[in-house]
């Protein structure tokens, strides 16, 4: 069972409860935007129905929700930002001006932030930067559910990696994926239907390969992209350990297993090595390594190319990063954006909390 | 049956050849130096073993050994590099050192290089970065022998990545690894043994699985890094489609199923839409984020952290990528390196050619 809602029911709703938890006007509305772009673009898993969880981690206080922005270290290209514990959905679009605004002056820039919480979905960040002409990047890193090639221990998130490349009259270039074989919510979705995982997923808490969508819950863990190691596991634990350290040891993070959990009723971790989640964001100016005309002239082609490229079923054409994305984009601005019932009575606990009616 | 040589008898012979194809003296020391990294690394795919190759695309005049490398845009923080038809072996570095100088005065240093050939290993690249307390990231495009999710048509190389970061007392962080299952070198290796390859290394002319190690040669293809849609090959194929992109359309390369073919006898794409192979660097200076001391000692503290992750099997613990080719070259170094018979056989040709002995 289901319930269908237009982006601007879930705008007011989501909105007048980041207002009512203290945020200003301005960090409301990003916020906002930026939960809401998970919903509309098909990414469920890290939309609205993790508003209560951000409503949890503020009542721990874990989330703050008047944060002390602040850059701490800075050059031409770089800068390394304190997100003063805010939301992570706040904190980064604040990142990502930065790396945009030190862009137009050097040609790219770069910023590593600490101190931050969940961000929502890379893409969105990522995606600032296509409308000046820039390619973006945003990965960040999560609290630890991956086990490293030969461990079953926990030691990584999922840590996802976003790249957003304009294009000319086709549409952007846009690669959003965790550094994992499967994300934790397709885990998720998997458990409720009661359906087994694909092998490659997760292992047990002895690190055997598993089939079973539950293992999370007794101890196991999940894979690095590539599954094992005969498949490259290797490749894909050195993706998620990269997205680690540039988003929390270069800015003073909590890092690998350290990282902050999600959920507010599981303890912080001790000796933490840093502050908070880490984020790390890229701008790199489109003209300051050929003309934009040109470059965009380019990716169209390249972008009509692999369109083209032989299906193996003609059935199913070969996609562009970003395609399923924008074409679910379309989808639900227009009919609206469905959500399981136990979403709904999630959420609106949380409006009863504040006094919103969804 | 194998022969060992000395990492120094393998020195003078490589470095005699690369003088009397023309190269200049120092552009000889250098391409001889990346290409024995590879060897003395365990990379045997992309070392000496390739000489014969490179030899050939001169002998086709696809490789100048007298390239007229130069920098043709560029921004505080960027560079666009031609490198002349040159040796990958040689232009890499220029383009890195670049990147490097230009870091030096702004914090980060990016370059795209168009026109370029196969450059070695990219973990050289990458590595030049940490004498400088800079991380190091190299990556290329390459000939077209792997298959977009979806589809059974070559549209891209093996694109590699390599990321190496800096630590304190603990040896360098350093990945570099082919956006595939696994790179064709390891195929290869499977060939000559006569054994299968894993499930999800290779698809036949049609797009279905298969575990013939000679699919390739029948019209197959490699597999992006997760093999099939539900183990993730979306995310090894949008990485190798970033690796492309960066690469070639930033600089003016030729993308895609267009990069020219590594095999000299192979004919060129036709309608190339760039020139060369194409790659692209970066260095980022560690203290343009946080001071170089307090970033040393906490990636000494991650590195430690990974290495006492509970292992599996107590005999195989948790590796830290670089770890087994550091290894590796910790043994070649000193007690030589073993080159299989069709090798030593194929360089004694190449030297014959020459009248330089092995």
């Amino acid at each position: 069972m289901s319930q269908t809602y237009t982006y601007q029911q879930l705008y007011q709703f989501v909105h007048a409860i980041f207002l009512l938890m203290g945020c200003s006007h301005d960090d409301a509305h990003t916020a906002t935007k930026v939960l809401l772009s998970a919903d509309v673009r098909g990414i469920d898993s890290h939309g609205i129905a993790r508003l209560s969880g951000y409503v949890r981690l503020w009542e721990a206080r874990r989330i703050m929700a008047k944060p002390n922005i602040k850059i701490v270290h800075q050059t031409p290209s770089t800068a390394t930002v304190n997100g003063g514990a805010g939301l992570g959905l706040v904190v980064a679009p604040y990142a990502m001006r930065i790396a945009i605004e030190k862009a137009k002056v050097v040609g790219t820039g770069w910023v590593s932030v600490a101190n931050s919480n969940h961000f929502g979905i890379a893409g969105y960040h990522a995606m600032m930067a296509l409308d000046h002409d820039m390619i973006g990047i945003a990965m960040t890193n999560a609290s630890a559910l991956v086990a490293p090639t030969f461990s079953n221990e926990r030691m990584l998130g999922t840590n996802p990696i976003a790249v957003a490349i304009p294009a000319g009259s086709q549409p952007p270039f846009v690669a959003d994926f965790a550094t994992t074989t499967a994300a934790n919510g397709k885990l998720e979705i998997l458990q409720r239907k009661n359906e087994e995982a694909p092998t490659g997923w997760v292992q047990d808490k002895e690190g055997q390969a598993s089939i079973d969508a539950g293992e999370l819950k007794k101890g196991g863990a999940l894979l690095p992209l590539g599954g094992d190691k005969e498949h490259g596991s290797h490749k894909g634990y050195a993706l998620g350990s990269i997205v680690d350290i540039f988003s929390a040891v270069l800015s003073g993070g909590s890092y690998g297993p350290w990282a902050p959990p999600f959920p507010a009723y599981v303890p912080m971790p001790q000796n933490m090595p840093g502050q908070g989640l880490g984020h790390f964001f890229g701008a790199m100016r489109i003209d300051a390594f050929r003309p934009a005309a040109d470059f965009k002239h380019h990716m169209d082609n390249w972008i009509k190319r692999f369109k083209r490229a032989t299906p193996i079923d003609a059935q199913q054409k070969v996609l562009v990063p970003g395609d399923p994305e924008r074409e679910m984009e379309a989808i639900r601005m227009n009919e609206g954006i469905p959500f399981l019932q136990v979403v709904v009575d999630d959420l609106k606990k949380v409006g009863d909390k504040f006094g919103v009616q969804l």
